[in-house]
């Protein structure tokens, strides 16, 4: 590709008028999804689902082990036997949870420009979270530590394409009476994006909640009047709900605060072994779910959800990323928007290390969450093995795969100027554009920029010490903790935090429920 | 997961009854795209894109090196200047050859069951193509040979999701004036879908044509009355058609076998650095070289195509699985969709290894191209390095991600036993599904099974030599390898074709144009 001298000659002539170009900036913190969701059923079939779960609702019913939660459905119309703690949950108490849950709310972070929007055709994504297990390749892979916990709330907080601030590792090296406090100190102060709770018994959620309250600096009235902090449930498929959850939904309804709500339902095991069959369950066992938020406090926010894979039928191992996970988003999809609600999906990845299988695996099941249309991303970055792990480098090569997702919801310019009739006629047949005035006033801005790929050619990249992606995004993780700064924090606040964990712990602190 | 004693004893019972669930049985051959074509562009805006590929035609010209060819275009009414060698085509030409270009056609391999149809909604999926070098894990990275060549093709041949026989490397220890009989022989013998002859040269190209013709006993009419074979004709953009590309359009027209016209604008050194702009180029070049086609011959067969990526504007080194290439993609789908023609588009990778960079950019590459709703989607499996190798390792874990895709192909079950609520009544909640009479009848056939993917826990992977997926996927190709058996030949056929060979290499071969 020589330059033709003609058009070098322009060059040199046009570079003085050229004012340098912006740097590239954009912004990942608030996207819009640009993807014509995708069916996989007929909508008549849609319907079908949606009916048969309620017939699952009403005739098969839900063991719901709470006696609160099952007085609130008695309260509410729901046929309940109590020795069976069998709670029978009619059509009219579904319809109307679905009137009153609010199609639209916004979830308020610690600061103003990292708060986020809740509804259809939002896209916000979450690195993997729950995992017992962290790992990298400098130190091997253990039990999760507060340690780990904290770097890797630091890694998604310096990312802008993670959204909120979620349970990347269980820190196992703090008593689990005390581990809220830990936990909940360092998603506020580590991160000041909308901060993740545990659901692990109304004791607990009460300490986080006080905390979330004083650091924010809000009355009870402020905090309960809007959306400051959210928790995941998950049930415990097929057809219960336990104790820690349904206090969770409970707590979360009557503070105004929102729940996640995701049956995780794998074909084949706790599901039936078919896309539609496991939708069917995890749909009716997710409008259990956010009937209890309604009957609770009609209008609560919550979130409507659906995490179904399959099984490897030979061995029962769960598989991600699995052609079945993909429908199973998409169909999700579908009942998600035929309810109206904003709602959750995930992708997965069940590979051992961070090889082609995990980065296939995850980025499959996150186009069936994207192309579903889901409000909240879960699993986006970092999860192996089934979500027993998070490993450090997998959470930044998949980093790279959300950031172009965030760059797909970006317009894509086509103003005459970008059309560039006029670069085309300077460019001699055969030439290049590398000079263009076209080209000078755009390069610096006009692509991405790769977080981990390394496009330099084989004999460069030899030279460089032959660096896999996983190597590279070693030292891209070290580098991004070397170099951390955290959000601005109120010191007094930290302080105030710290006394009360002090006090709180001497009091005896909060086990989990169970 | 405990099993309930009540659903064991069903299990027992129930499993006399049934008879033995049929293997999973899946055709991969034959593909139609589920998904929504994405656009990135309004309808008004492809059009100026259009109009302004007319006239770049009209008003700046393409350079034509073939004589033969500037005369079909002056002869069609294209203002031509001889000594710049350049040919402007009006845009009445380019409509004319886009009424007479054929919207459907079939492409007739060794077997029927492999014969493949172009038109918008076909999916048919090729390897990596093209590539100097080959490389695998066992072996390292070489100049790929005909051995690569041959054993490469068996890959392909033996994985249904490859729908076409490709040009996966360049046997660079056969001498070029002998290259084509070895590699023609290769195409015919070792796979029985549709061949690809090169386009290098009409010498080269009469030879191949009539090994194809032998070899399927045709004659000559029969021959050019349907599609036998293909080729793939780039451009060399900007605007520029060289002597082996020109002949080959024309080559191939007139005898009625078809070209896929290709393109490779990379924004910001052979193209315009904005995705418009590159869609720009390559629109007005494919629209160029496809008149040269209905010129020649009216209604020959040809294929529109677009592979447009951007480069490293820091190294210049060109990029793939980019948010740009994705978008290009995308747009290039929208302007096929307007000419109505079928259309290749391309995944791509620019990776040095096969890591998780290498499986992301062409998973990433090869979404945008199925979003775009291509017809043939090349470079799906094994290309890295920009297209300057194929490894081995990289074939066979990407055919993975295509054997999803195919999977996202067909339709998801829902009749009323597939959603499965006898099979919900007939599991306690907290129960599992594993013996369940509904996944007793589906648990054989219901799940994909992976060809790479090693869904075992962390123990187990540890205990069998914690194998990543380069090292697995090595396995399975030489395994492939080793057991290999290839589609039945007429043995009189190959003998025939070797005494061709031997007699056209006494003749002298036929060294490629330039």
């Amino acid at each position: 590709m020589s330059a033709e001298p003609q058009s070098r000659q322009r060059r040199t002539r046009r570079r003085g008028n050229v004012s340098p170009p912006a740097k590239r900036d954009v912004n990942y913190r608030t996207l819009r999804n640009p993807f014509p969701p995708t069916p996989v059923f007929s909508e008549d079939r849609v319907e079908a689902i949606h009916e048969s779960s309620l017939k699952v609702l009403e005739e098969l019913g839900m063991k719901v082990l709470l006696p609160d939660a099952r007085r609130r459905f008695k309260e509410a119309g729901a046929r309940v036997d109590e020795d069976e703690e069998m709670v029978y949950i009619g059509r009219e108490i579904i319809e109307e949870a679905l009137r009153t849950a609010p199609r639209s709310f916004i979830g308020r972070a610690g600061a103003r420009h990292r708060d986020v929007v809740f509804e259809l055709g939002s896209l916000m994504i979450q690195s993997g979270g729950g995992a017992p297990h962290a790992t990298d390749i400098s130190r091997g892979r253990r039990p999760a530590s507060l340690r780990d916990y904290e770097e890797l709330i630091k890694l998604t907080q310096h990312f802008d394409v993670m959204h909120m601030a979620n349970p990347l590792v269980e820190p196992q090296d703090v008593p689990t009476h005390l581990r809220h406090y830990a936990f909940t100190k360092a998603v506020l102060t580590l991160t000041d994006k909308l901060p993740f709770i545990y659901s692990r018994g109304t004791p607990q959620v009460r300490d986080a909640f006080e905390m979330v309250r004083n650091f924010r600096g809000l009355s009870e009235d402020e905090f309960n009047a809007d959306v400051h902090c959210y928790t995941i449930i998950n049930t415990n498929s097929p057809r219960q709900l336990d104790v820690p959850m349904a206090q969770g939904l409970i707590d979360f309804a009557l503070a105004g605060q929102v729940s996640i709500v995701t049956p995780f339902c794998l074909m084949g095991a706790m599901a039936p072994v078919t896309v539609a069959g496991a939708l069917m369950l995890s749909h009716a066992e997710a409008l259990a779910a956010i009937a209890l938020t309604q009957i609770t406090n009609p209008g609560a926010p919550v979130c409507y959800g659906a995490f179904a894979s399959n099984v490897d039928m030979k061995s029962g191992a769960p598989a991600f990323g699995t052609p079945e996970q993909v429908k199973a988003n998409l169909g999700a999809g579908q009942l998600a928007r035929k309810l109206g609600l904003p709602w959750r999906c995930a992708a997965g990845c069940a590979a051992n290390v961070n090889d082609a299988q995990a980065a296939h695996e995850t980025q499959m099941s996150a186009w069936g969450a994207v192309l579903a249309g889901c409000t909240v991303l879960i699993h986006g970055a970092g999860w192996i093995e089934g979500g027993l792990t998070v490993s450090y480098e997998k959470m930044i090569t998949d980093m790279e795969v959300m950031q172009i997702f965030a760059e797909l919801c970006t317009q894509t310019p086509v103003d005459d100027s970008e059309i560039g009739f006029e670069a085309l006629a300077e460019v001699q047949p055969g030439g290049h554009f590398f000079a263009a005035q076209h080209t000078m006033e755009r390069y610096q801005t006009a692509f991405y920029e790769p977080l981990i790929a390394d496009w330099s050619n084989f004999g460069t990249w030899t030279e460089r010490g032959e660096k896999d992606a996983t190597q590279r995004a070693n030292e891209t993780w070290k580098n991004i903790l070397h170099t951390w700064q955290g959000p601005p924090m109120d010191e007094v606040r930290v302080e105030e935090m710290e006394a009360f964990i002090a006090r709180r712990t001497e009091e005896g602190g909060a086990p989990p429920e169970s």
